[in-house]
């Protein structure tokens, strides 16, 4: 019996951690790997572009974690810029198409890995696809953006969406001293905040010199003579110039070939998986972007585009496909960023995702401090949690706040993520001494006061 | 019927809690509070003395969070500078010296709160009383100390005992140009890390000019002429002038008055409480620095001076006596400092705290970085995992790193809360964004480590 052949379809965090995790359990004379990528650039950070683009990050390079060559080198054939255009799920191949030169050609698999990431969401208005019109989802998007910025003849851009990318990329370009707007149909930014939330993020994009669109959705792209992008119109009769405009809205799940193959989608757009990875289709699995994910609390399916997950999901392919075992549990929304010095973070459900998954629930804010009040350098934290009425579960949490605020989220999601109330949360054991934490931990005092308000709430 | 008397020994952070706690649920009609207090200030930062003793906090003050004044306009009646003597169990009334004057009285109490905290350890040595020998675990005893800092006579200070205290008042001194020396009976220093991780501080401590001499017992405190302290000597036979002599070898309970009254104290040699934070003595509640605890690992009862405990416990006696419920549901030895810019942090048990609980288990460390590999200003963070064998149920964890370090230790503070296996930490949904964590966070890395270890020692 010759080797098996695994084809991985999407060479980032997704498939090329399965090309490797399979790699690794299963040699050379038992398994063939071949990973197909259309971009130059395996492995990369697509997080990381923003800053690629704003400076902080100086080359290229620093973010890719793994060539095509290292990858090479461990016994994955990787073929870069190189297209599947057809999967044929019943006979077990796919076709390929090289971009250079259009050579196409057969791969057959017997296992087959769809890791083909998401796309940037684009309003249906008119010039949406005009030339000047940027999505930054890949390295290479991320360097055509780079050159049109480094031109020179780049002044005004205007952002379409506010969400966390939006925001790193408005950010971004405002470090190079462009005149930077972004445009959102939300009341404030990053929609996934709690509004009371937003607002703190709005004062700070606003405090860096980015003009804020809100509440008002974009209505068309005007073009230039020469077909280019000039400005961006809103609904409500605004005409914003720009040299450039950039997509911000978030991303969808790259689904259009597998649904092609007849590979299933669930019922939230990404591709359905179990928890070992495998899609509905034999010999399909996926992992990415590209599929869907239990929510933990709401017990909804649902697409979160993040390359922490994306990894993970890919680990749990490539072990299985190995002869391992290994699942992947689900997420529970857990997100960070930061605009200029402002961090803010969120787990579990927003007040309206929870609404919407039909929890009762109170809500608790509380302002502290990341060490302790009277100790050098201690800067402002807010905690806002969301706890069910009658049990007092955490349901979601979000913090705001300076440095060494954000990354605290994780404690919360740990509990998140072993159902825990607010009361027992309040007697955790964390780490306290005054250069990391006031005598009450601000997660803590958050849990003292949501665990009061589930009290409360109960006596009434 | 009059109203009832809460009478409560010792104003800081436990028994103020309690007193604090108490007055909320019940008015002035139906409980009077009267508290004992020894020093001058209530509700104080005993943590933050020796940043206070270094310059870091400016002044006493800071350090309080509440003082009698302010007590007193909530309703309590705090009797500063006033010792408690003798409590009487059976007549339900303690003994009251004004240390000011001499004037001694009883007190009748329905209910008492004992929280007399803790107490320097003194090595059982020639000359530890002597003149010259500070402890530093009142507000009083870091004035007395700051005085004599201030005084322009002290150059070489010797602290006996390397633990979290003693390090922290030996870079205090050093902040403040003096020629220090930590003297330790361990190998390393904060014998309550494992030595792998204890090297680094030992590296970090040398680093700051500090003098550290290792693994050799205090035999003598030579005095002067004028009887004071004038060099330590160690059994090996070094002798090390010092113009001032520091405890740092860590407290102990201050049990001496319950003992005499009868309170029962638990094997640890701390006062035996339930988890409503009551002793076994009828109508005598404990909390605090002074009581042992339930160890959730180990299940034995330990002793943990720590401000996040006296407070949580003090709140929950506080709660109870005040009519509601609350309980205080043990510590898992969660515990953070900095030396200099080293951030180190642990939770759970040290490697020798699980061979003593009889566990067997794996270890795993992993290094890492705190922002993504390729993100300004990432530092590099280690971690060190003991996991069970066989269920792979996380033990213990260790942090050493740079800033933004450290204070990950409460993820796995709530992991080890909720006898989470590492398979299962690894799947958590961290927060992940390039300023804040690689795409694989440090934890998630460490847990990835520790699974495969328990694993390949499971196939063995």
């Amino acid at each position: 019996m010759g080797a098996q052949r695994l084809v991985v379809v999407g060479g980032d965090a997704a498939g090329m951690s399965a090309a490797s995790q399979a790699r690794k359990r299963r040699g050379p004379d038992e398994l063939e790997v071949v990973a197909f990528e259309r971009g130059r650039s395996t492995s990369y950070s697509a997080c990381g572009i923003p800053y690629w683009i704003g400076g902080a990050v100086t080359a290229r390079e620093h973010l890719v974690s793994r060539t095509p060559e290292q990858h090479r080198r461990n016994g994955i054939d990787v073929r870069v810029r190189t297209e599947v255009v057809a999967i044929d799920v019943a006979a077990r191949k796919v076709r390929a198409r090289e971009l250079d030169g259009g050579a196409e050609y057969d791969e057959p698999f017997d296992d087959l890995v769809y890791a083909a990431g998401s796309i940037p969401m684009r309003p249906p208005v008119p010039g949406i696809d005009a030339p000047g019109v940027y999505g930054v989802q890949t390295l290479d998007d991320g360097e055509a953006l780079r050159a049109e910025l480094d031109g020179g003849r780049v002044e005004r851009v205007v952002i379409v969406g506010g969400g966390y990318i939006g925001l790193e990329i408005a950010e971004a370009c405002r470090a190079r001293g462009l005149e930077v707007t972004v445009v959102d149909l939300s009341a404030t930014p990053v929609g996934t905040f709690d509004p009371d939330v937003g607002a703190f993020i709005a004062d700070a994009v606003r405090a860096l010199g980015i003009t804020l669109v809100l509440s008002e959705a974009v209505s068309e792209i005007e073009t230039g003579p020469d077909g280019r992008a000039v400005a961006v119109h809103t609904a409500a009769g605004r005409r914003l110039p720009a040299d450039l405009v950039v997509l911000g809205l978030g991303v969808r799940p790259n689904v259009a070939l597998a649904r092609e193959a007849g590979i299933p989608l669930g019922t939230s757009g990404g591709i359905a998986v179990d928890h070992l990875m495998r899609t509905r289709a034999p010999h399909v699995w996926a992992a990415g972007d590209c599929v869907e994910s239990v929510h933990r609390l709401s017990g909804q399916r649902v697409v979160v585009a993040l390359g922490t997950h994306a990894n993970k999901q890919g680990r749990v392919a490539g072990i299985n496909i190995g002869g391992g075992y290994a699942t992947f549990p689900g997420v529970i929304g857990t997100a960070i960023t930061k605009v200029c010095d402002l961090e803010v973070a969120r787990t579990g459900l927003s007040e309206r995702e929870a609404e919407e998954a039909g929890y009762r629930f109170v809500t608790a804010s509380v302002d502290s401090t990341t060490r302790a009040g009277y100790f050098p350098g201690a800067k402002p934290i807010r905690l806002k949690l969301l706890a069910e009425k009658r049990t007092g579960q955490l349901l979601g949490a979000q913090i705001v706040g300076r440095e060494e605020a954000a990354k605290r989220i994780d404690v919360l999601a740990a509990a998140i993520w072993n159902e825990m109330g607010v009361d027992e949360i309040l007697s955790l054991d964390l780490a306290y001494a005054p250069p990391f934490a006031p005598v009450w931990d601000p997660v803590l005092i958050a849990a003292r006061k949501a665990f009061d308000a589930v009290e409360a709430d109960s006596r009434r």
